[in-house]
């Protein structure tokens, strides 16, 4: 098929349609509130929806992505479906594919380095899944994340790297624009770029004005710096408390499609992250982590070359700790 | 008509199914989660289902009642909802009035006591409604909220002593009972009493053996001292952080449904209530104001006597300010 989008895209709007079908027993819509508080905090006459990724079960959009991942499997193979997934990852990957397994029957091996955060480790494992604890850095976790795949004929499910996982992103922005379908842009925080590449699939289909904004850390900006250079990245600096946007490098499958899909791009303070952390809070009293906030933060950035419009932020993720919470409300920021 | 639940509570089931027609185009469905977590803490083979109320707008089940009240008071005097309601509140019900009548196009108008919260203020406001900050207790407030109704013809909407209000809360219950219908108890924390008399009356026509459980803080216990010896109550102390259910007397039309429909009543101190915030946000990642934490304070207090049951417990409100959030974070309890 002549379709322009496959050319730069991993995923087109069909596949998002597609996992959207496969989500709907699974993943309620969360919801899009408007604050006039915070279009007050905002300023420029900047009207502001938040998406309420951290009310979904585990509190995070990755739920979208591991029952992408997973019911797509459950279809196409169910038979390796039955044998078992795995992933390395530090945090919500893994609670996302540890509560879809969880629903779906499908067991779930999730590797973590040692000392990983002891919330995000309980959370995984009440869900039923297995957890190796395994090394002490990303590194070692994926090698033996590479090791168990390999001997127990596990499928490995990529948190970035995997056309399924990018489609179940897909699917918030589209749900997005249904609830708020007057919204001129959407400010997205990069990890990954899972959420952005969906977003540009699904603006390309639904609304080809939507501006699609990322945001990072600039203690972790190699995403960033590979958008404006065009040069890939791998094993860059991350220095950000905000785990779920602390990437080094980019993504074989997203690289070219933010490259292309993404308007522009905010850099960040994490001082800025911990005060949107803040503002949040005592906004809209949600909890959000550093990446959830980032949104938040990327939107005061960008507020003046947005004046006037309808703006949607995606409070992506809520998982942070009562720690770091703690050293956010006494106005710090963590390290 | 010869019904029988009308001789002891002010609302029937057809009354909660009226408001619920009533809300639909308003207020969404709130999620219903479970969290294995939660059941570990819980213990004693208790499933524990969570109604986020506190997802809802303005993070309060108020608006429910806010919602309910206003649009009843359109139905029945169009003239009189655009002349506009008055409320004195020191919380949650002036945010419920304040962002229905800002949806509903109602006037509203609002008496505090000075010094009231100032995040609650500004965020009623902001919804467009009239502040008057009055007096130093709410007593005085209340006064300024009658000398006004009787100055400018407005219509009282009063937090508990309205059974447009109870309908509206009532409506929680019947949700939830459609959303986890294997429930056999649900704990409520009593403030007013119109959640607990709401889910009496939809308890007595959906599911006759739900039983009903409220909670109090043992610093605010006139309503559960009067729901013990049937002897109303006035004036009572109010020792608790939870304003929520701060409440030192009973009231008027909840009293009698109270004692009748209630199964069982139990009493926690605030510090109970602080380590329910604590586990409610390492659990959950939502913040829950102390009204908020009381049914899992409350739950954890009456599990031995749950034992192996499905209980449903209600995160009634969120708005919990950044400097009580600090203080439990840290261990404590605010006073």
């Amino acid at each position: 098929m002549n379709d322009p989008a496959r050319h730069h895209s991993p995923i087109t709007m069909s596949d998002v349609l597609d996992a959207q079908r496969r989500l709907r027993a699974h993943v309620p819509t969360s919801p899009a509130m408007s604050y006039p508080l915070l279009d007050a905090l905002v300023g420029y006459d900047v009207r502001v929806w938040v998406k309420h990724e951290n009310h979904l079960p585990v509190n995070t959009f990755k739920v979208r992505n591991g029952t992408s991942a997973l019911t797509a499997l459950l279809e196409r193979d169910p038979v390796a479906a039955r044998r078992g997934v795995a992933a390395a990852t530090t945090g919500n990957h893994g609670l996302g594919l540890a509560w879809a397994g969880a629903r779906l029957g499908i067991p779930v091996t999730i590797c973590v380095p040692q000392g990983n955060n002891p919330d995000k480790n309980s959370s995984i494992v009440s869900y039923g899944a297995r957890l190796i604890e395994r090394g002490s850095i990303y590194d070692e976790a994926i090698a033996a994340c590479d090791e168990i795949v390999e001997r127990e004929g596990l499928t490995r499910i990529h948190s970035t790297n995997n056309a399924d996982v990018l489609a179940g992103a897909g699917t918030m922005t589209a749900e997005f624009l249904e609830q708020a379908p007057t919204l001129d842009a959407i400010v997205i925080a990069l990890g990954g770029g899972s959420q952005c590449v969906g977003a540009v699939a699904v603006r390309d289909a639904m609304k080809p004005t939507l501006a699609v904004y990322a945001v990072q850390s600039n203690g972790a900006r190699a995403q960033h710096d590979a958008w404006r250079d065009g040069v890939a990245r791998h094993g860059q600096p991350v220095r950000t408390f905000a785990e779920g946007v602390a990437t080094g490098a980019t993504y074989d499958l997203t690289f070219a499609a933010l490259r292309r899909g993404v308007n522009d791009f905010a850099l960040v303070s994490d001082d800025d992250i911990a005060q949107a952390v803040r503002d949040l809070l005592r906004i809209t009293h949600n909890v959000a982590e550093g990446a959830g906030a980032a949104g938040l933060a990327g939107l005061r950035a960008l507020a003046p070359q947005l004046a006037g419009q309808t703006v949607g932020i995606v409070l992506c993720g809520g998982n942070l700790d009562a720690a770091r919470l703690s050293v956010i409300l006494a106005g710090g920021t963590p390290t």
